[in-house]
Parts: structure tokens; C-alpha cells; sequence
């Protein structure tokens, strides 16, 4: 048995997201049913690290299943790409050990979020960011960013309807860059909770349009309330940038 | 009587291109109707600057037309983007003097095309870069691109079936950049034949992967025949960048 984990690319303009949702298809579900044919077996488990939301897209997903098969690792990206919808790629497969969970041993999670602020949008990436037209304070937006590093409960950044119990997460990069009339944010944490970075745009940008002051940020993570936070930005403006291990593969006990 | 200018954003994967084709509908018309709309009228005259092939982008194509409407300038593009699909965006609206001409006046386009050079392509720009596989040497493909540069005939460097008399165009910009995994190619000159740039690019790649020489590309420019140059790129790499006018407004006879 062979324990492989994928690293993926997918443009989720066109799918509910990773996970099938109410019989809609999923990218787990394409990505496993490619899978069947390279391996030709009848069915497999492709585990993911985690779900993204519809139209959220990504750059470095991480998913990982068990085959019986013998094809070479360096083969199996071309193979899967040559069978899937263009808007999947897989950029990279790895051998790992048989023990490797790619949800379990996720230890965090680098997105970024894709802003366009200019007065008409842009017809060519109108599926890749979002689009604000309003005039942005990017100083006060960089400024408002910094307040969300470190430890939080985020009960007041996620959708009221989560059903997760322990809230908790560690922020360790909150950064805002601006390439010409993009804004660009990066977030990494140890986790995320559903819609919790588009929550934390749209407060982001609430910031900057001048509705609140940055030092509103602390307040609003401290009311854990999810009235108090922004609007939560549109999905397509998300990327899933990277999932990161930790390298236990040197260790030996993976 | 005005005369409006218009500078266009479109993406070009839904469109048989600029111009109606059999039937097919083009980017033109779907502006002529809009502008019909906003202006009340029955009927207008779309001129722009050129046409672009299907599956061409534009970020900056240039078109006018005559209104008798005193709809305000400012208020154009707002209300033909109101009205336009997603992948089609005006940037501006400028007014023009009545003998403004978009195609006529033109004295020069900036064309850039974006070629994607790694191993398994891109699912969120697959409709917006050219993907390359194979390994190009960066250098060589930079010292062919200026072979290009100055006045020459480009018969060579055209579609066969093309019905233009005159081929001889002067390229006054020829440059390679490279960012990440994209090479750019932007090309600035008095106006290209059918197909003319994505012609270049084919022949730009057939020295990348070493298949011939920099050197060469004065003989093919000079064969004038189209079998010695390279494949036509694919239309979704190339982007109508700008339309360039001179500043005739200021001289005061336009």
C-alpha cells in the first residue's frame, strides 16, 4: 500500500466548493473519480485538509489516499491532468508514509485574499477578486491587519451557523500589499473557522472605507460577536495559498 | 453631434473577437447595443480601433461613436457597465473633437502576450496565459525578440490568407520580461498584420525550446515566407494593451 499526497490548483468559479454539497460535485469528488481511473481501481478515499466554500479557489490544496498502484510518483501528475477539467491541476504528487493524514496533520494555513480597487473592475479577473470600488486607506487598513496576530477566540469572525466548539486560533501573519490597484492579503494560522478570513476582509475593508477606526479590531475580536465584524467578502476573492506540515517525514515517525 | 471615445476591457474567451463573425457575435455589437440603450437611440456606429481574434484580450481597445445624447461624460461608463456582461468592461469614455477616428487615427498598438512556462500549467489563468512546457532559454529568446525590432516586411510573419497589400511594419518595442513562471512579451508598433504577433511569439518559443537559433530570425524575416517561421501561439495568451494617438487634441485641428 502507498500512501500519496497531492498538492492542488482549482479554479472554484465552477464548483460548491472541495466537499459535494446537496448532490452538487466537489473537486474531492472529480480529483477521486481521476484517481480510480490512473490506479484502475474501483474506489478510493481522497482526503483533503480541509473544505473551501464555493468559489473559493486554490493554489495549494493538500489532499492525500491509499493505492494499491504501482504508477511511478512522477507520472501521476501528468496522468491525473490529462483526465481532469482544466480548471484542476495537480501540481505535485509526494510518496509519503502510510501514516500521513492530510487533514490531521495539518499544523496551519497560508490564504490569500485578492482585492480590486479601481472604479470598473476588471473583466478579465472578474472571477478572481473582489472588486471594491471605494476610495481605500490602506495605511489604516495595514494598520487594522496587525490586530488580529496572535491568539483569539474568533467566535465574532465565523458564520453564526458553525457548528465548531473550541473557536481558538493562532494568527501568525496578517499582512496587506499593494501591487498597483491590488490589495493583496495574507493570513496564516494554525486553523480557520468557516468563512473566518472573508469575515476578517470585509471588516478589513470596512476599516478602510472609514466606517470603523483600526482600533475597533481588538474590540470586536473581544465582543465575540459576529454582528460587530464586516460583511463577509465575496468568496471568489479567496485563494487557499498553502498547507503546511511539519516536516516529521525527517524525523522518521511518519 | 459628440463623438465619444471609449477604452475597453474585455476577455475575449467567450467572444468570436472584436467583430461579428458568421453570425457568430462580437464584442462590438454587444457595446452598440448597450450604448443604444443609454443613449435612446436606434442606432449606432461602433468604429474601433482593429479588429482582435477570437479569444484575443483587450486591456485597452479603443472605439467612438456619435451621439446626439448629453448623457454626462463622466457618466458613461458606469452606465454601459450596468448594462455590459462581466467580461466586458469600459475603462473610460473620453470626448472627443467630431473627426476623431478610433481605426484611422491610430498610429500604434502595444500588444502583450503571456506566455506560462512550468510543468502543469494553471487552472485559474487557463484561458489567459499560454502554457509552455518544455524548458526555455530565457536569454536566447530575449536577443530574438530584438531581431524583430525597426522596419521590415513581415509577409513572412502574417496569415496566409491575409488581404492586406502593404506588409511592411516598423516595431519600435521588442522585450522579454520574466515574473515567476510568466514570460511577457510586449510589442510596440505602427500596426501588425493578422495574426502577426502570436506569429512572433510561435517563433519567440521555436528559439526558446533551441530548435533554431536568434541569429535566424533576420532570415526568416527576409524569406517572407510564412513556412519559415514558427507555429501561431494561441489566441488566449495575447492582450490589445493600448491604442496610441498622437495628441492631436492639443494642436487644435481635431
Amino acid at each position: 500500500m502507498r500512501n500519496i499526497q497531492l498538492i492542488i490548483e482549482y479554479d472554484g468559479t465552477n464548483y460548491c466548493g472541495w466537499q459535494m454539497q446537496q448532490k452538487v460535485v466537489g473537486v474531492q469528488e472529480i480529483i477521486g473519480e481521476a484517481i480510480k481511473q490512473i490506479t484502475n481501481s474501483s474506489s478510493v478515499r481522497v482526503i483533503g485538509s480541509g473544505r473551501t466554500d464555493a468559489g473559493v479557489h486554490a493554489l495549494g490544496q493538500s489532499a492525500n489516499f491509499m493505492t494499491e498502484s504501482t504508477i511511478p510518483i512522477n507520472r501521476i501528475p501528468t496522468a491525473l491532468n490529462s483526465i481532469l477539467p482544466r480548471d484542476i491541476r495537480i501540481v505535485q504528487a509526494i510518496e509519503k508514509n502510510l501514516e500521513f493524514h492530510s487533514r490531521y496533520h495539518a499544523i496551519g494555513k497560508v490564504y490569500q485574499y485578492k482585492i480590486l480597487n479601481n472604479k470598473y473592475g476588471s473583466a478579465i479577473n472578474r472571477n478572481n477578486v473582489f472588486h471594491v470600488r471605494n476610495n481605500l486607506d490602506i495605511i489604516e487598513m495595514k494598520r487594522a491587519a496587525t490586530f488580529f496576530l496572535g491568539t483569539h477566540d474568533f467566535t465574532g469572525f465565523s458564520s453564526a451557523n458553525s457548528s465548531v466548539q473550541n473557536k481558538v486560533r493562532t494568527i501568525v501573519k496578517s499582512d496587506i500589499e499593494v501591487k498597483g490597484d491590488l490589495i493583496l492579503y495574507t493570513v496564516q494560522g494554525s486553523g480557520f473557522l468557516y468563512n473566518m478570513v472573508r469575515i476578517i476582509v470585509g471588516t478589513l475593508v470596512t476599516v478602510g472605507i472609514g466606517k470603523i477606526d483600526a482600533e475597533c479590531i481588538p474590540h470586536i475580536i473581544q465582543s465575540k460577536n459576529r454582528i460587530e465584524a464586516g460583511a463577509t467578502a465575496p468568496a471568489q476573492g479567496l485563494y487557499l495559498q498553502e498547507v503546511l506540515y511539519e516536516n516529521i517525514d525527517t524525523l522518521g515517525y511518519m
